[in-house]
């Protein structure tokens, strides 16, 4: 499907140029979830918002951060729920990995309703959160975004931005990346995040 | 279905393997979405927040702004998508509309698959809207809330909160209750937010 | 002296009707500083935001919270800062003190330049705290406002507004008012903001 | 130095009583004021929150944003106070300016007082803006900073933040640097913000 899915409208095909009348068949390889994966402070969120500005609307944002804003209080800071430690390391239990796979649920339907998603997200698990994130989001065209940035330099934005526990960047850079396997990468420690996100839009189909 | 919060249950029915009969006569009558209508600055969120404090959690909570947060910057004031006047009014077009249904199919899909979820809203269209969110919300429970507030209050309080531009509370206080049927209402010029919560969480079942 | 010292200017004169030519015997009769003080969630922000509405402008607003928001990473949590204990109890330390002092004559020097000023305060010392600010305004015409709130109607507006750790708004309620005295005290339980900023207007000369 | 920091130093120069002459010769070469002159999206934030952490405490922030939100709505977006015009131009008006001037006597009071104050500023009327800011701080030490970013660089990182009208930052990138003198300059194009706190910290005395 391309774009919304009202007959007639063709809201992103007028856009594109050349649509065929296999609207269907456009829809198996068009892209309808963009994830974008790196460590707090790495610059998601930023490239995120570039993406809406640079794809032909609508792309809509959402991320884990909403999720835990969704939260109610009595999960936020406790053992079952979302908890942050002294050094920034962050650790989840049952109840919150629970509302994620249903919030992943209702993000994947979201996008087979025709919505164009782009998911900012940090896989603590590393490999493992990207398959329950694929498993999720089956039958759905996604693209996998990397957003690496040096520990250091992470670290260091952590403090410019002052709204972050410290170290929670240093102690995500590396690992939500190991064995995650991505269609294109970005480093926001050498491109600005619109730059970023032009390298990432030029895959998304 | 047994839902969240219950000691000794399974969270996920896929995760309990066998669900007795008696589960599934217990799921048909558990609310597992409420949802909350009223104007701009009527308390909405406010409620939102106490419910989850003195429901069993975990109660989720999603609304209408946290989609509007979502949304590019192209839909952001323009005509497609939503825009406030400069008295307050506001205007969706059809791009918002097709995002919203979209996101209305995702909240169902998550409370499907298990999630709890508290929705804030406010029905722009009265009676028409309740139609929409209904018929994406088919097959669940839902409680139906609506939160009142006298147009004089709301617009008293939207002076006081300062983020929202003047004369959205008033122009919205009447007209989103216009023909909506509710389970429950609550009136915030008369009870405060904590007070409305406890009235509302009686009916949840 | 009428609002802003610039002789000649007559900022706030003009919008006053009769303005005699002993400008400065008016100035000394006229409020340079409102000081609302009251427990957290008692609703000081929103009647401050309120008063600037009733009020002729411009009076800005300042507060404790901005001093907070300030203040270096360092300080925030610390023993010699500012630090919020597990049920909301705030304690304040040598090098907050100081700085507060600072910031004091601060807000004390831009009254004497000539801007009207709403200090949206905490006194966690009672009387002590009064006297400490009195010093500081010293040859200023302030107008004391106490802001009070029954601590159970405080404690429920700190769960719906969601932003303050449990227990700060019962703590104060009653403690940040022993010994202070006042030109006029108005009750947020029982009033709306805006009516609670109508009523100190008229004590605003 | 006089300051705040150092163990066994009397805090505030009045409360000492008796200073001797190295210590007002010490106090002649501190560094009181730290002003950072830079366009929209320029990343001048960022380094001040990265001097709070890099400095001996407390250096205290606060900028031109801090007084936009202190001031009533009527001076929003209103031509005698600041505005925002469509292409992200900003104009300021007679009431605004004063009340920057009032503020500004306060910061000046305030570091008189022994706060260290790092200010964060836009010089729109560049030069005739720095001349006003160092009328205010007479007697101060200051340190200018020129707080460079090339104006593409600036309006995607602009984009990127996403809360800023479009245009703010490429219409002020040169403009506020004309014909202003600084002590150091920063390049936020070329160098994170913790570094650019590194460099400015060097000329602290």
């Amino acid at each position: 499907m391309a774009g919304w899915s009202q007959p007639g409208h063709g809201l992103l095909r007028g856009e594109r140029g050349a649509v065929t009348v296999a609207g269907l068949e456009e829809a198996n390889t068009s892209t309808q979830v963009i994830v974008l994966n790196g460590g707090s402070s790495s610059g998601k969120t930023g490239i995120a918002r570039c993406l809406q500005a640079v794809l032909p609307p609508p792309w809509i944002r959402l991320g884990v951060d909403d999720l835990v804003d969704a939260l109610p209080p009595s999960l936020d800071g406790s053992e079952s729920g979302v908890a942050v430690g002294r050094h920034g390391e962050v650790t989840v239990g049952d109840d919150f990995r629970r509302i994620e796979a249903a919030w992943m649920s209702g993000i994947a339907a979201m996008a087979t309703a025709g919505a164009r998603i782009i998911v900012d997200d940090v896989f603590l698990g590393g490999a493992a959160s990207q398959e329950r994130t694929r498993a999720h989001l089956a039958g759905l065209t996604v693209l996998w975004v990397g957003v690496r940035c040096a520990p250091e330099i992470a670290a260091g934005r952590e403090v410019a931005r002052g709204d972050r526990v410290s170290g929670m960047a240093a102690s995500q850079a590396a690992r939500v990346h190991e064995g995650v396997v991505y269609d294109v990468e970005v480093d926001t420690a050498h491109a600005e995040s619109l730059d970023c996100a032009r390298v990432i839009a030029a895959y998304v189909t």
